[in-house]
């Protein structure tokens, strides 16, 4: 990121509307972006310029400037969605693990400090947090500094950003991006009660155009547009499409974009959402997502936490929530973490406030990382694999004829037939509490999890053709090993009998690294 | 149960259709009742007497007799259902804990026997057992003795008994009945490869007139129409009506009676099904078929077992099956066990054949047992309680006023309102997914169990004007505490962090035994 600073005049009206145009050229590149005011008679225009070289600039409105600036190293650019899977600037697979901590920015200094270490330490190269402070259990404590100045009558003006508060966010942004953490940056929420949600939409709109110019040449940042947007009861869903098309439209850099939801699944299909964010408990149910949001890949973003909270969405334990990491990553999608263990002495919750973390998931998940970080590159990203039968329970009318092909290949055919007269929530319930976890990359990668099947084997049924090593990994025990590096075809092994156990089978001898 | 048996001539014709007809009487009653042709020229007539008495009987058919018969003490009567629950003949509220032997019957007299004396050490006080013989995976020997003799075509004639079979049949039964174990008798079902299951329906009708008279006066019977029956591809849904009415009226005793689904489930709303007994994996349903089948009593009747098979419904934990069974019972259903290990020795595999219990789940079933057997003798059963939001996301259309107070009075309404846009399918599985198990005797007992919520405490809302007793018990570690003796109104109490734990609360000072 490029930051060119100036010195101008105080605004005379709004400060957040207050800017300037920069224009600069390189060979062959040219780049338009906007500024902002910063305070102190100062104004800065950020860029990701779109290559490396000299560029000669000029700037213009609320300050005259011209001059040139060097870029040394090519750009870095954001993390892209692209066939239901993320890609660095590289082009190569982004394997997301996500943690929570909602008002990380609202904490004091020590405790934020506390937090970057343990995020440091962590398997976590996301976190969800909110621009405006949070009011909710667990979590009242007043914000160090808020995003605006109050006016002369006590109210809030977004007019006049409180510049402490919009400095000390991009310093904490700069150091979860050099520690190589995307910030998935929640622009709304509705735990609020200082009336940072109850604002007009035209003073959010402003808000939004303010924080755009300052953040949006930053590579490391994701839009959520909301934290659970369908409990933010001041706004209407027009209201919400009119953010999220000022959000896309005055972002040059098209950082991914999403938003969250508490009940109703927002529709991620819309061409400006880059991505699914979910909030639900079924991790079971990552393939009937990813087919309801074609070509958008799906992070469960929230599925309760680790934790010992009386509320039933603060009380996994580490077992489950590690196995909702696995069910939903199996099947070609992501999740995300969180921990909210009962604040007995006052400490910190890791999901509001951050601090120590300490759960059991934690090194699970870091294991499930090293998994997928080895099958990414080595391969690329899993897509789910539907066993005939539960593809013929989530049919809604008559099966296809490659569907029934299928089930009379595997034999299935006359015990299917039997599904006819079971109610479509009946097939559906039925299908996705039968169902076996498996994801595949192509004919070179299979994965199986096991979650809490106990078997002591279980028959692989191979591509043909293919020579294949099949590992066997305890996600529990953290445990991987080898048990033939040259499995064909159809290829019992065996299991310990026990939860938790997953399978990975890599095609051998031709394999080709993941590429764009 | 009275067996009168008599001499005659052999049948000439069918010796399954041979009847004689018994009157009999005594003071303030007179009974009727058909008999059947047990082989070796002797006829018997089996009656449920409706009283103590000295009887004058007469008999007609195959053969004529009179004389008295006396009857020293008063019957014992079926299990009946009645307002969602079970009751005995004593109209004491009856807790069915079942589990599965579908092939006891067919093994060999030793294995037979190692199956009797492991019931008799068990928590089981019902078992699901098939009249056919079974085969399958892990159960294709062939049986002792078969139900029919073979024509001089080889094929099985349902007109000519086979006595050996029917003696044995019954004197395991009548074993079970002396153990206090109810046998749930499986008539039809589709694992067949002698030909059974692909009979004619007027064949079957035969069999079932000649099984009804033999069996129907033993009182430890129900009546399992099939297991499965929608996989019976010979029969239809009105061979199965047919089937149903058909027992139901040469039932005099109106034995329970119900019809075990694979994929659809039998409709228990008809007015001969007594009770639902369904295959599925999802305990947590229990409301929602509890509401389905209004008054009718709901078994989960296969859930997956316990064991270590490659096939999913092998393979549970004795955690998860434990989970099951209280998810199932907390809300006012039934539960029913088996065991799957894979024979790695070919040792027999309980759900089929028997042998000895070794899974996790047997101890803590017996636990649950203890705690419903006290909870239904000093109070009654359960109704399942479901929290005012998860109504709203099952509620179809909108909201009857009484849950609109309900969500106005616990301050739920506005985030409820979120609920509107969701499609059915999403709303219904936020419910099921967002579940806390809760299952209540009036204003008597509450019983929460918390499944996988690992809270370090939580608040219960106890009726206004009541003391209560509250119990914290482990469900894996069979452990029982009295928090106190005294709690009133909203109670806190401390949970321990880890899953499985549930919570009895119980009025003090006026509870009465729970009566017809």
């Amino acid at each position: 990121m490029v930051e060119l600073t100036f010195s101008g005049a105080e605004p005379l009206g709004s400060q957040a509307l207050a800017t300037l145009t920069l224009r600069a050229e390189t060979e062959g590149h040219s780049v338009e972006a906007a500024g902002f005011y910063a305070g102190n008679g100062l104004y800065k225009v950020r860029i990701l310029p779109p290559a490396a070289g000299d560029y000669r600039y000029t700037v213009s409105g609320c300050v005259s400037a011209e001059g040139v600036f060097t870029v040394e190293t090519g750009p870095e650019q954001p993390i892209r969605a692209r066939d239901g899977h993320f890609f660095d600037g590289e082009g190569r697979p982004f394997f997301p693990v996500g943690t929570t901590v909602y008002a990380l920015i609202h904490q004091p200094d020590e405790l934020v400090e506390q937090t970057l270490g343990s995020l440091a330490a962590s398997p976590f190269n996301k976190v969800r947090l909110c621009v405006f402070p949070k009011h909710y259990s667990y979590n009242s404590a007043e914000p160090p500094v808020f995003p605006f100045e109050k006016d002369a009558a006590g109210r809030w003006d977004v007019h006049r950003p409180c510049f402490a508060f919009w400095d000390r966010l991009e310093r904490i942004l700069l150091r979860l991006k050099a520690m190589g953490i995307q910030a998935d940056l929640i622009l709304f929420h509705p735990y609020d009660r200082w009336g940072f949600a109850s604002m007009r939409q035209e003073e959010h709109l402003v808000y939004l155009d303010y924080l755009l110019r300052r953040l949006a040449a930053m590579p490391g940042l994701w839009w959520s547009l909301a934290n659970e947007y369908d409990l933010c009861g001041a706004k209407s869903l027009a209201d919400w499409q009119e953010i999220e098309t000022f959000v896309a439209e005055h972002d040059p850099y098209r950082h991914l974009l999403s938003n969250h939801n508490c009940f109703a699944f927002w529709d991620a299909g819309r061409p400006a959402v880059t991505h699914a964010s979910l909030q639900a408990k079924t991790a079971s149910l990552m393939p009937e997502w990813k087919a309801r949001f074609p070509g958008k890949p799906v992070i469960l973003d929230e599925c309760c936490y680790e934790g010992t909270l009386p509320e039933a969405w603060g009380c996994l334990s580490g077992r489950e929530l590690t196995a909702r990491f696995w069910r939903a990553c199996t099947c070609g999608g992501y999740c995300t973490h969180g921990e909210t263990f009962f604040p007995t002495d006052g400490e910190p919750v890791w999901w509001a406030q951050g601090g120590v973390l300490r759960g059991e998931s934690v090194p699970r998940i870091a294991f499930l990382r090293e998994v997928f970080l080895e099958l990414l590159k080595q391969y690329g990203p899993l897509e789910p694999v539907l066993d005939s039968l539960t593809k013929a329970l989530l049919c809604p009318g008559l099966w296809p004829d490659d569907l029934v092909a299928e089930l009379r290949a595997e034999g299935k055919l006359s015990l299917a037939e039997a599904i006819a007269p079971m109610p479509p929530e009946d097939r559906r319930r039925f299908a996705e509490n039968e169902r076996r976890f498996m994801g595949r990359h192509g004919d070179d990668a299979l994965l199986i999890y096991y979650d809490q099947r106990c078997c002591v084997h279980d028959t692989l049924t191979l591509p043909k053709g293919g020579r294949y090593r099949v590992d066997l990994m305890d996600t529990w025990a953290m445990t991987r090993e080898t048990l033939t590096a040259d499995a064909r075809g159809v290829f019992t092994l065996s299991l310990p009998g026990r939860e938790g156990m997953a399978v990975l089978a890599t095609r051998q001898g031709r394999a080709a690294p993941a590429k764009a």
